[in-house]
């Protein structure tokens, strides 16, 4: 169930079986070079989101740039991370399985493990699991800062629970998530900036809450690519989790303004039918290039646009452009690199049209 | 990057870890045991589409049932059938990468292998391959019979394509390829009947002319669950390919009438945040459920709908009915079982309310 690596170091990136996820990494570095830039000097330290890039190994070079750690959503995803050498994750997320939590509590043996509650039952769990592994665990409140998803409302709920967690001898009060998710992909800056000034003001209550209750918050965090400057406009939050901005897809770069950040993240499809004028099929459907958040953009070829998704084809119409030949390879900019990333057994990192490296995706697949 | 499997035999459903893929077996069972029924004494057999399942276990337990073999769409799906002892495989698609039919003509050692073609120069790479292999590889000629996606006109494009394929001595016609996919999902059977009416039209002109030329065409491959009994009304299609009738979903249950086979496949999942009245969130978000062609459903809890997906996170609205309580496992029917199947390294079979099995997606990922 494993794939084979579709590439060898050394090859030409024409030789590359496709699909193919592929990391430009002169892109690819210096996207994580301007992060690490623009958060040196800040109150804020970046724990990247490996969520989206679900490997150790990309994990480890955010490290060395800076990064405190990582956040994951899923107890798989920890898990990957710790196998593969990562010291400090947060489970941005709430876990209420008692057995993952085991294997969470079982984890926190190499690796610094904390983990979300939003729920007096949920965190009662995690206490019990906690006792019976002999382990103490840290646990953050989720509060719901605008995204109407997990998370209880800022204020005095969000301080029962933080002083239900203070209260347990088997758990460590770790902070804040207050992660405003669908912040990210509004299109205009100031509608980004007005959506993280309501965040920060239901974190700015519940820390004073907390204060007065002599309830110290060593972490706040959240943010992601499509807002984290703004987050550190309001020098409140303590962690940036951004993950994106690693590699970019054609969704954040429609956010407005020339984004920052350089796209790093490909699929490479080939052409494997074209039959009429106008139109020719790439080997790369849905199954091969998330389409949740909209179709991916074909990849410096003019006139050449990939207008629909099915299994395994992908569709393109042809307009002013060369039509693309049997066998040519196109690069697709994914609509969204995080579940794309998730499709894939492999990285094929290219720099100057060669094959470079092979990384594991790690992660692949960690749902539960 | 194989994920551990989320059960094991004997467990009960509310055990099973989650988001799990989980295989009803008497759903499953009747509805294999309803396709063969509906296929005997007409003239054509069924090859059942390997890309719903993309799994050895189940392709052989519908040839146990009278299936000749088995479509897929990729080589690596070939791969992964002919490695679990699949002995007769159509990739009923395109290859034209070299390196890919060097794969495929290595397989024909141990499985009979046909490929699809649509194209002058894609023959002659098939018929290159097939040389430098020692082998004879044989080539079916697909046929655009209304869904404007691969295949060349009916009719003479056709024929003379299927002459070329005849020439090689390196290279047997198989027949013809002629599925009509959009029309599995048009939501009226006049709808669909009339688009298979269509497909039969350019079907039968093309086998009389080829006959004309002295080829005959052991293979008429196409048709799915949406249409297939339309396809046998017609008395021409020799193999039937539907694979998603094992399974059904979401998009095939909104065809219209009431469906004839039973859901078999469900994504099993927890409530993990339930932080407001009228809401719960639950572990499946898109990576764990495939939206393409719509939300998943909730399974038989009145009042609870799926109402959006985030890549880890599935919010449900709950009017009416008792809100699921945290922790709680609820079924989901995918809105499109195809790539649901996909995303998950292992089925669990269950019966009456026990887990009976763990099956390997063998094919999980096989995009290449």
């Amino acid at each position: 169930m494993l794939q084979a690596p579709p590439a060898e170091p050394g090859m030409r990136e024409e030789e590359v079986d496709t699909p193919a996820l592929l990391l430009d990494l002169d892109a690819f570095e210096a996207n994580l070079d301007l992060m690490a830039a623009r958060l040196a000097g800040t109150g804020a330290k970046l724990r990247a989101h490996a969520k989206t890039h679900k490997s150790a190994v990309i994990a480890q070079q955010q490290m060395r740039r800076g990064a405190v750690g990582q956040c994951v959503q899923k107890v798989a995803e920890a898990e990957a991370l710790a196998w593969g050498g990562v010291p400090d994750i947060l489970v941005s997320n709430q876990v209420v399985d008692p057995r993952k939590l085991r294997r969470l509590a079982a984890l926190s043996g190499i690796a610094k493990v904390a983990v979300c509650a939003d729920d007096a039952a949920g965190i009662d769990t995690i206490a019990a699991v906690a006792e019976a592994a002999g382990r103490r665990m840290e646990v953050l409140v989720e509060i719901d800062v605008g995204a109407g998803r997990c998370g209880v409302s800022p204020g005095p709920e969000a301080v029962a629970l933080a002083e239900r967690i203070a209260a347990s001898p088997n758990l460590i009060f770790g902070g804040l998530q207050a992660y405003h998710g669908s912040a990210q992909h509004k299109r205009g800056i100031e509608e980004r900036r007005a959506a993280i000034a309501g965040a920060a003001e239901g974190v700015r209550r519940t820390v004073e809450q907390l204060t007065q209750r002599g309830l110290p918050c060593p972490i706040i965090g959240g943010a992601g690519t499509g807002t984290y400057e703004l987050e550190l406009e309001q020098g409140l939050w303590t962690e940036i989790q951004a993950g994106s901005y690693a590699f970019m897809d054609a969704d954040y770069a429609a956010n407005g303004e020339p984004p920052a950040f350089r796209q790093s993240l490909f699929v490479l499809s080939q052409v494997m039918s074209a039959p009429r004028d106008g139109m020719a099929v790439l080997d790369a459907g849905h199954k091969a290039v998330a389409i949740d958040s909209g179709l991916p953009l074909v990849w410096e070829r003019p006139g050449v646009r990939y207008t629909g998704a099915s299994d395994e084809h992908g569709a393109l119409t042809v307009e002013g452009g060369a039509r693309p030949k049997l066998g040519e390879r196109l690069r697709l900019v994914p609509g969204h690199c995080d579940p794309t990333v998730d499709r894939y057994d492999w990285y094929v990192g290219v720099r100057k049209g060669r094959v470079e490296c092979l990384w594991p995706v790690s992660a692949r697949g960690g749902m539960a």
